[in-house]
C-alpha cells in the first residue's frame, strides 16, 4: 500500500503508455460484441466490459508485442481476444460461484439470469476464437487453445478440489493456472509469437505471466487471512467460511497432527462451522508457520517472473512488466 | 413411420458404410475427453457421449470428405470436433432450460450440478478447438468458428424471442440456424474443404447441411401439434405449454385477427394458460391452414437439401444422404 501513494502505479505507467493500442483493443472490442440479431448480447457484455476492470491481460499482449518489436496490426486482435475469453470466464464463473456481485457492481446472472451468462459466455468465447482465427497464425490458436482447455480444467479441478483435504500443493498450482496463470501466461505468449520474437524470449514471456499469474493468486489468498479488510475489500476469513482450500490451509494441513485433521475435515471438508472456528483457524495457520511460508511462495513466484524478464531486450516496456511483478506482491511486502 | 419398417434406416446405412471411420472418432473422442487432473470431466460426458445418441453430425463430417474422395487423417478429428461442440451445447442448453432429461435418461446437471455441466462444456469446447487446431486449415478453423458464433447467438436470440409475438419467420429461422442448422452445415463444408473439393461442391455441401438442419428442426416444431405421441415420445401441445414460438404459431399469429392476437399474448407472452386453450390453439392453426404451410415448408426445405446434392458427384454416399433428406421429412409425408 505504500508503493500506491509512492508514485503512479505501475500498471497506470504501462496503460499510459500503451494508450494508443488500448484504444485500438477497445474499438474492436466493441465493434466485436455486438450482435445484429441478439440485442440481449451487447447488454451483458456492456455491463461486464463497461465496468472498468483495468485490462492487465490485454495490455500483457500489447506489451509483449511491443517489447519484441512487433509493428503489425495482430496484436490489437489478440489483445481483445484475451479480453473476451477472459470476460467469458467471468460470466460463467458468476454462473457456478452464484456470485452477486463482481468489480463492486450486481453481477450479469442476477441482472438477467443463469441463461444469459452461459449463452453470452459462449458467444464471446466463439467470438474470441474469430479473432484469433483472422491473425492466420496456427501458432497462437495452438496456444490459446491449450490455455483455454486448461482453463476450464483447472475450474473443474477445483470444483472436486477445493473441499477435499487430499488437495496438495501441486493440484492447489494446477488450479491456479487454470484460475488465472494460464491466461497471463497466453497473453504475454502470444505478443512474442506474433512479433516474431526468437524462441527463448517467447519461453522468457510464458514464463513471466506465468510466474506472474501464480504470484497474483497466492497473494489473494494470503490476503484472505492476514489482509487489511479495508486496503482488500475482502473480511479475513472469507475462504475460510466458503471452505475454500488455499494454500496457507493445504500448508497447515500437511503439517497437522490428528486431532488438527480432524478440525480441517468438520471445518471444510463437511462444512459444520461453529463460532470460534476460524480464530482457531488462524491458530494453527501461526503454529505451523503456514502464512509466512505461503508469503515466502508469492516473492518466490514474483522473483522468478523477473528473472525471465532478464531474458528480454532491454526496453522501458520491460521494466513496468519487473514494476508490475514487484507490485502484485507489494501488499504482501 | 411407414419408412422404418420398410428397409434399414438410411443414417443406419451410412454408419454401416462409415464404421471405420466412425470407430476412429469414438476411439479420438474418449481419448480427447480424458483429463488427467479432473475425473468429473470424462464421468459427466461419458454420461452424455456413451448415451447413444445417433451421432449423425460426425457422419455427416465423414460421408463429406469421402464423397469429396478425401484419403487423409483429419476428417476424423473434424468429426470428433462437430460432435464435441454438439456434446457442449447440449450441456449449456440442459442448464438453460433447466431440463431433467435428455435421451431418456437424467441430465448432467441432475445427476451432477449445473457448476459440472457448465464448466464441462466449456472443456469439451475447448479441446474442439484443440482437434480443428491440429488439421492446420485455417479455412477450417474460420468455418467452425463462425457456426459456434452463430449457434450462440441463435441461442440468445432465441431466450428473447420465443416469447415475443413480434418473431417473424425470418427471426425464426435465425433461430433455427442456432439450434440445429448451423452445425448441420459446418459438418457437412468442413468435411468439404479438408478434401480440397471445388468451390462449387464445399458450397453445396454447405447449402445441403443448411437445408437439411432447417427441415429437421421444422419436422419437430410441426409434429410438437400433429405428432403421435408414440412414434414422437412428445406430448402434442409441449411447446405451447412451455410457451415457445415456434413456425406453426408464428404463421397463425400472422394471420390473426385483434381477438386472436390477445389469446396468443395471453397465453404465449404472458403465460397465464387456463383449461382449453390448447385445443383453442390447435383450432386457430387449423383455421389459418398453420399446420399445412409448415409441412410445406418442411417438405420444402428437404427439397432444397436434395437438389444441392445434385452439384456433387455421382456416389453410394450422395445416394444415402438423398435418402436421408427423405427420411427427415417421411414422419410427415
Amino acid at each position: 500500500m505504500g508503493l500506491d501513494q509512492l508514485a503512479v502505479r505501475p500498471h497506470e505507467r504501462l496503460a499510459a503508455y500503451l494508450a494508443d493500442g488500448m484504444a485500438a483493443v477497445n474499438v474492436l472490442i466493441r465493434e466485436r460484441m455486438a450482435s445484429e440479431h441478439a440485442p440481449r448480447i451487447p447488454e451483458v457484455t456492456a455491463h461486464l466490459v463497461e465496468a472498468g476492470g483495468k485490462r492487465l491481460r490485454p495490455m500483457l499482449t500489447l506489451a509483449a508485442a511491443d517489447l519484441c518489436g512487433y509493428d503489425g496490426p495482430y496484436h490489437i486482435h489478440l489483445a481483445a481476444t484475451v479480453e473476451f475469453i477472459h470476460t467469458a470466464t467471468l460470466l460463467h464463473d458468476d454462473v457456478v460461484d452464484e456470485s452477486a456481485q463482481r468489480r463492486g457492481r450486481p453481477t450479469a446472472n442476477l441482472l438477467w439470469d443463469n441463461k444469459s451468462s452461459v449463452l453470452v459466455g459462449d458467444y464471446l468465447f466463439s467470438r474470441a476464437f474469430q479473432l484469433m482465427v483472422e491473425t492466420g497464425s496456427l501458432r497462437v490458436l495452438d496456444i490459446l487453445s491449450n490455455a483455454s482447455a486448461t482453463i476450464a480444467e483447472g475450474e473443474v479441478l477445483q470444483l472436486t478440489a477445493a473441499q477435499d483435504l487430499r488437495t496438495d500443493e501441486a493440484i492447489y498450482l494446477q488450479v491456479v493456472r487454470g484460475k488465472t496463470a494460464a491466461l497471463f501466461s497466453a497473453a504475454t505468449e502470444v505478443g512474442g509469437v506474433i512479433a516474431g520474437a526468437p524462441e527463448e524470449q517467447v519461453r522468457a514471456l510464458f514464463d513471466y505471466g506465468d510466474a506472474l499469474g501464480i504470484a497474483f493468486q497466492i497473494v489473494d489468498d494470503l490476503l484472505d487471512y492476514s489482509g487489511d479488510v479495508t486496503a482488500t475489500g475482502k473480511n479475513v476469513g472469507d475462504d475460510f467460511r466458503e471452505r475454500k482450500l488455499t494454500l496457507p490451509v493445504i500448508k497447515a494441513v500437511a503439517k497437522s497432527d490428528a486431532e488438527e485433521r480432524a478440525f480441517w475435515s468438520r471445518t471444510i471438508e463437511k462444512g459444520r462451522q461453529q463460532e470460534g472456528d476460524l480464530e482457531h483457524a488462524m491458530a494453527l495457520l501461526r503454529r505451523h508457520g503456514a502464512l509466512e511460508a505461503t508469503r515466502a511462495e508469492a516473492l518466490a513466484w514474483a522473483a522468478k517472473a523477473k528473472a525471465a524478464l532478464e531474458l528480454l531486450p532491454a526496453h522501458e516496456v520491460r521494466d513496468m512488466l519487473r514494476d508490475i511483478a514487484d507490485y502484485v506482491v507489494a501488499r504482501i511486502s
